[in-house]
C-alpha cells in the first residue's frame, strides 16, 4: 500500500503536498518522495523515512512551482531499497515527467521482460516503471495520448498521477480497487488517495475519481478507457482496517463503517463481560460501536504509545514477548480481575491476537473474548495490500476453534459475510480476501 | 519535567533502562541519557531526540554491566543545549559518578555562586551539578554520606539517581513532590519516575519512594533525611495530565483518578450534547467518565496523528492555524451538525483550546461546550512542570466568561477545586498552580 | 578527465581497485564508485568526494568477487551531481551490467536524441550511458557483440571498462586520445588510465592498449574495430601536466620527458638568476631539468600544503588574494633579495601564475622570472579536458608582452612548439591546444 | 605536539584563527578547536578532523567578536577522545574562560591528586584542565593574576593562551622548550606557535616570546615569573623534522638550518652516487643542501601523495608493506639501475627507513646510501614530542652497523652531534634526545 497525492494551481504546492503526505502516512511508513515543476523544470526529493522526520522546509522551498505530487510508499512489489522510491523520473523524448503509483499492475514480469528485450533499460523493480517504458514507446506526440497507450496495454488495482513540466496526469484502474478522490482548495485542484489528505489542507472534496478514468489537471478532460467494461470494486480492506477513520471513502465515512461493524457485530457476537476495549487505533470505532449496542460499558484499556521509533531488541528470556508491549500497554487498574471483551480489526496470521490476549492475562484479565469485525481472512491479496500467502493466513488452516486455542482467548467470534456486506453497505467491492473472487 | 530510571543486578541493566525510558517518553522529548557500570568502569551515551529514534542497540551492548541509570529530558532549569544533557559524569577523588535527575532544587543560583567562589567549576548550567559540586566538596568517605551531606545543604522538588563503580544511590526530595516508585524484576531492583516504566519490564511494584527517603540499591539500606520534617505532597499535575493513564502513583490509578475527575465534572457541570469527545490523548479518561454519568454518548471525534515529527511551517494565509490540525484531526461525519460536549483535562495558556474549537467548528460542529476536568490554572509552578508566569495564564488575567469569549465555545466549565481533591481523594497533594500555597 | 581501473581473477579485487583509485586520485577530486562482481551479483558503490575519505573497509568488504571496477571523477560532461556518478548501472536483457568511462564520446547530444525519441528512457546527462542504451538495443547475442555494435556508431576519445556478471570488456577509442594500460600482478589482469595505479599494487605492466583496441579480461581475445583507421595520438596535456610523474605512457616516463622540457627550456630561454624554483607539484620535474643545464641552483621556494579541504573564503581587504597563499607558501629565506627564476608547466587563463608572483613579489623577491616549460595554450580542448573556451585562455587574446604585463613577472618565456616535440619524442601526439589541429 | 594561535583586535578574528590553523596543521591532525568572544559571551567549536575538512564557513560566522584563540591537537598526554578536545572551557567565578594548550606540565598527576582531594571536578584527562583549577582556586581578583598565581604551581614544556570575555593572556614555560611567537597584522596582535601562521595571514612578526613570559594582548604588559631562572632551550627537533620548512624559529629560517645540516652532512658522510633523492617533506631541504656540496646531483625519486585520508587495510600476502607505499611512491624511471643517496632527517624507531630502503629496492634502485640529517636519537622525550621509550628506540638498542643490517642498506651515515650544533648555530637547545640531559 501507497498513499499519492497531486496538487496543481497553487504557489505553495510543495508545502501541501508535505502536509497532505503526513496525513497519508498510515498509508506507507518506509520512504517519501515529492517532485514540483515550477513550468521549466521538475525538481525531486525523495527520502527513505517519515514525512515529518525527513522532510525539510528547505526541501520544499526547493521544490518550487505551482504544482506538485508525491508518495509515501510502504514496498509490496519491488523490494524495499532506496532506488525503488518515488516518484520515478525519466527524461522522454518530448520532455521530463515524474510519477507516483499506489498499487499493483498484473503480469508485471512478462511486459518488463518485453520491454527489456526490445532493448529498454530499467533502473528500479518497481512496476511503476513500466508505465514510463511504455508511454516512452508510445508514438503519440502528447503525454495525454501516451499514457493512453500505456494504459491500454496494462491492467491491475492503481492509482496514479503523473507530474510533466506544465501539467499533472491521474489515471485510476478500471476496476476501481485502489481508492482516489479529486478535491479543490480556492482554485488549485488536489487528487489524493484518502479525503482525510484534503481536508488537513482545508479543501473540498469532489468527487471520487472513477474507475477505469484518466484526468488532466489542466483542462478538466474526463476521459474513459473503456466505460462498458469499468466497475466499481473497491478494497473491502480499505474500510475494515487500512484508511483513516475520518476519510470518506466513495461517499461513505471510513468511522461510521466501522462503527456500523461494531454494531453489527454485538448482535452476531454478544457476550457478558464488565467492559469492553479496542486494540488501537483501527479497533476503537468498532469497539464504539459495539459498546452502544450491547451495553458493555467501553474503557480505554490498551494504550498505544506514541514513540514508535525502531524495533527493539529482546535481551534474554524475561523480555520475551515485550515487543507488543512497547507499543501497546494495558491499563492495568482497568482489567484487572475484569472479564473483558475485546475488539479487533481483523484477524490475518493471529500473532497481534495471541499477543494482545497474552498481555491482557498478564495484566491481570479474569476473561477475555475477542470480537472480530470483519470475517476469517483466508485468500491473499494481488492487489497491493501485504497479506502473506494462504499458508501463513491462520483461517485458511484453523478452524475457529483451533484459532482460539492458539489465540488463548476464552471465546473468540468473528463477523460474518453478510453482516459485513450489510455494514458496509456497498454491493460491489472486492473481497477476494473473505471469499477468494478475484477480480483480474 | 523528566522521567528517570534506575536497574541493579540485572545483566542487560542497560537494555532495560532503554525499554523503560520509551515507556517514560512522555515525561521529556528533547534529550536522552544513559549511563552502566560493569564494576570497573562508568560508560555514557547521551543523544538529542527520542529514545527510539537515537540510542541503538549498540549503544545498549557498549553500556556493559549489571547497573545502569537513565533520563528523559526535558529542560526547565537549564538552557536547552547538548552540554547540559544528563546523565552528568564527574571524576572525584575517591571514584567517578554519573547522575541523573528529574526536578528543581531550591535557590539553586545562590548555592552555586558560592560554590564558584570557592574554586569548584561548573560545566552545565543544570541544578545537578550542584549535588555533584557538594558531594566533591564533602569531607566524608564514602558516596552515601558524601550523598547525604550534600542533600542536607539543598532542599527543593526532586527524584535523583547516583551510579558509582559498584553501587546506585537514589533520593526523593522531602516535600515528596516529584514521584518515585520501586519495584523488582526477579532478583534486580528498579527505581523509577512513573510505575508504567517498570510494568514494561515485567517487574513488580514494591512501594513508593518515601518523601526524604535516600537508598542504596545495593544494601537495602533506608535513611530518612529528617523524617520528621518529611511531608507528602505529591504533584497534582502528575494525576491531572502529566503521568501517563497506565501509571499507579501514591496507590493510585492514573486512569481510574481521570475517569473519576470526568465523573465529578459531568455532575457538577452537566451539559445537553449529542456526542462527548476528548482532547486527546489526556482527555480520553475523563471524557469516558462524563459520558458514563451524563450518558451522553462517547464517540471518537477527534483522532490524533501518530507521526508527529518537526512542527511544519504554514505557508500563507490559507493554511493559518494548520498546525493544531496537523496533530488533530476532526472526524468530520462524527461532529457535523452535532451538538459536542469537549472534554479537555486543563487549560493553561488556552491556546490550544481556542484552537480545537475552532477546528470543531470548521468540522461543522453545529454546538461545542468544553468542560475542563481541573480547576483553573492560576498561579506558575515552581517545581519542575514548565508552566508560564502568571501573565500567560489565562486564568489569572480573565474572567471564566472572558475565557469563553477568546475560546468561542458555546459554554464553558471547570471542575471545582473540591471537587477535584474529591476526586483525586489525596489530602495532601502540592496544587500550588491552583491555590498560590507553594510548600518551599 | 577521470580515472578508470579494472581487475579481473583476484580475490581482492575491490580493495585492488580502491589502492589504484587512490592513485589514479589527481585525475578526478569530484565522486569515486566502484562495482564488482562474484559471478553471480553486481554490487556497487558511489560517492562524492576522495577515495582516502569515502571508500570504507565496509565498502571494499560488501564488493565481493573476484572482478572489480572502479573511477574517479572530474566531471566535464555532465553536469556534478551526484546522479551522473560512476560507474552507472543498468539491467539490459541478457543481464546486468557497470560501466565507468574516462573520456567524451563526439555528437553525443544527436545520438541521444536519436535514441529518446525511439523510446530509450536516460537517467544521467553523462556520455556514457550513451553506450548502454546502444547495447541495450543491439540485437547480438553477447555483450562482446553489442559493444562491439555499440562502439561502431560513436566515435570520440574515450576509455571504458564494463562489469558483467562474468567478465570485463575494455575499450578504448580509435584515434587513442585517451591513455590506458594493461598488466598483471600474478594471474590477475589489470587495466587502468596510468601506470602508477598498476604500480602500486606490485603489478606489472604488460603494454598500453592499442587505439581502437576491445578487449575481454576473461578471454584474451582482441579485436580492432577497424585498424586501419587507427591513429596514435595521445593527448600531449598528459605529457606536460595531468599524469602522474611516475607514471609511464606510451612507452615513456612522465617524469623524464618533464626534466627533458626544463632542460629544453633552459636552452631557449635562459635567465640570469639567483635561484631556480617550481611551481609545485607537477613545475618540480621541468625545474629540476633547467637548474641541470642552466646552472641556476634548484631551491624549494614555493610550498604546497597537504590539507587541501575546501577553498577557504576570504573575510575582508586584508585577506585578499589569499586563496592560493593556502596552497601554495613561499620560502621567505629562500626569496627574499634574490633573483629568482620561476618554473611552471603550463598557463592557461593565467590567474595562478598572476598570483604567484604576486606572492613571491610580496615575500621579498628582487626579481622574478617567469619560464613555462609548454607552447602558449591557445585553443580549447574538446576531448575531455577542462580547458575553458578561446576567450579566456590568456594566449589567444594576448601578445607575450601583454601577458608578462598582466601577470606583473620581469620577464617571460615559452618553449616553442617545436622545442616541445623534441622533447616528448612523440610524432603524433594530440596537441591541438597548442596548433588548434582536432582530430575528429 | 600541538599548534596554537590567538588573536586579537582584529574584526574576523575567528576567520584568521582559521587560516592560521590551517599553516599549522602538521603540528596536530587529530582535531581542531576554536573560541571567540565578542566582549559579552565566549563561543566554542571544536571537532575532530582536519581545519579545512571539519571548520565551516558557518563556524566562523558563528564565532563572533574580535578576539579568538584556536588549537590543532596532536595528543600526547590524555587519552585521544573526544572529550579532551580543546578550547577547554570553564565558569570560574569571576567569569568564563578557554584554554588552549601545546606541551606539557611536569609531574601532572600528583597535582591533580591534590585538587581532586580538594572537591575540584576534573572534565577531560588533559594537563591543561589543571590550570583552570588552579585558576579557580586563586584567591586573586583577576585573570593575570590567577593565572599567575597558577603558573607559580606548575613547571613544564608548554605554551599556552587563555581567552576571557575581553582578554587573552598568554604565557611561555621558562625553559623555552615550546616555541610561541608574535606578530602584527595592523592594529591587531597574532601569537602563534610558529611564524607561518602569521605570515599567511599577511601578518608581520614581532619577536618571539620570551621562556616565562606572561603576556595580555590588551595592555601590552610583559612580566617574567622569575627572570632569573629562566633558559632558551628551544627543542632541537622543531628545526630537524617539526617545524614547517617557511617558519622562523628564534630568528632562524628552518629551511635554511635543514639546508645547513644537509651540507654538513655531505661533509661528514660522502659518498659516491648518481644520484640524491629525498625523503619527503622533511628531507627535502637536507638532500639539497647535501647535492649542493658533493655534487651528487638531486632528482625527485620519491612521490608524496597528497590524498591521505584513512590508513587503508592491506588484504593479503600480495600487500604487504603496501601501506608505505600508499604515500610514498618511487619515480622507477629515476632510481632504477642507479645508485642513490637517500637523506632522511632522523631514524626514530627505524620501520619508516626500511620500507623506503625497500621501495626503492624494488624499484630497480642499484645501491641505497642512507644519509640522516641528525645524530642518532637515543633518549625519550618527556617535553610534548610523541617519541617512544627507549626499549622501542632503535639508536638505544643497536649499533649504527646493527641498524644498517634492519635497515638493509648498502650503507648508512649519520651527523655528529656537534655537527649539527654547528649546523642550528644555537647553544642551548633541549636535545635530551640525542644526549639525555634533560632539562626539568
Amino acid at each position: 500500500m501507497c498513499g499519492i497525492i497531486a496538487i496543481k494551481n497553487h504557489p505553495d504546492a510543495a508545502e501541501l503536498v508535505r502536509l497532505g503526505l503526513h496525513n497519508l502516512q498510515h498509508r506507507g511508513e518506509e520512504s517519501v518522495g515529492m517532485a514540483s515543476s515550477d513550468g521549466l523544470n521538475i525538481k525531486l526529493v525523495k527520502k527513505m523515512g517519515l514525512v515529518g522526520d525527513v522532510i525539510t522546509d528547505n526541501d520544499c522551498k526547493e521544490l518550487s512551482g505551482n504544482m506538485a505530487i508525491g508518495q509515501v510508499r510502504y514496498s509490496t512489489q519491488g523490494k524495499s531499497i532506496e532506488s525503488n522510491m518515488q516518484p520515478l523520473y525519466a527524461k522522454l523524448y518530448g520532455g521530463e515527467l515524474a510519477i507516483v503509483h499506489n498499487g499493483h499492475i498484473a503480469r508485471a514480469s512478462g511486459i518488463r521482460e518485453k520491454l527489456e528485450k526490445d532493448g529498454s533499460i530499467f533502473q528500479t523493480t518497481t512496476d511503476t516503471e513500466i508505465i514510463l517504458h511504455l508511454m516512452a514507446k508510445s508514438k503519440k506526440d502528447d503525454n495525454w495520448n501516451k499514457l493512453h497507450d500505456s494504459l491500454k496495454l496494462t491492467s491491475g488495482a492503481y492509482s496514479l498521477a503523473i507530474l510533466s513540466k506544465d501539467d499533472i496526469l491521474i489515471a485510476r484502474d478500471k476496476c476501481g480497487i485502489r481508492p482516489l478522490i479529486i478535491g479543490k482548495i480556492g482554485d488549485a485542484l488536489i487528487v489524493a488517495s484518502e479525503s482525510c489528505a484534503i481536508d488537513v489542507l482545508g479543501g473540498e472534496i469532489i468527487r471520487d475519481v472513477e474507475p477505469g478514468e484518466q484526468l488532466s489537471l489542466s483542462v478538466p478532460n474526463v476521459y474513459f478507457l473503456n466505460k462498458k467494461q469499468c466497475l466499481n470494486n473497491i478494497c473491502v480492506f480499505e474500510y475494515i482496517y487500512f484508511a483513516r477513520p475520518d476519510s470518506i471513502m466513495e461517499g461513505k465515512s471510513i468511522h461510521s463503517v466501522r462503527m456500523r461493524l461494531g454494531k453489527q457485530l454485538a448482535k452476531e457476537q454478544p457476550v457478558n463481560a464488565d467492559v469492553c476495549i479496542a486494540v488501537p487505533d483501527s479497533g476503537v470505532a468498532s469497539a464504539l460501536g459495539y459498546s452502544e449496542v450491547s451495553g458493555v460499558p467501553y474503557v480505554n484499556g490498551i494504550l498505544r504509545t506514541h514513540y514508535a521509533g525502531r524495533t527493539f531488541i529482546q535481551p534474554g528470556q524475561i523480555l520475551r514477548n515485550r515487543k507488543i508491549r512497547m507499543k501497546l500497554n494495558p491499563v492495568i487498574s482497568v482489567v484487572q480481575n475484569k472479564s473483558v471483551v475485546v475488539i479487533d480489526d481483523s484477524i490475518v496470521r493471529g500473532n497481534t491476537s495471541r499477543r494482545v490476549v497474552e498481555m491482557l492475562r498478564i495484566a491481570g484479565a479474569r476473561e477475555i473474548h475477542l470480537r472480530v469485525s470483519s470475517p476469517p481472512v483466508k485468500f491473499p491479496c494481488y492487489y497491493g495490500i501485504d497479506t502473506p500467502e494462504e499458508e501463513e493466513l491462520i483461517a485458511s488452516n484453523c478452524s475457529i476453534d483451533d484459532i482460539r486455542e492458539i489465540i488463548k482467548c476464552d471465546s473468540l467470534g468473528y463477523l460474518s459475510y453478510n453482516g459485513m456486506v450489510e455494514a458496509i453497505g456497498l454491493n460491489d467491492c472486492c473481497d477476494a480476501c473473505f471469499n477468494g473472487k478475484y477480480l483480474i
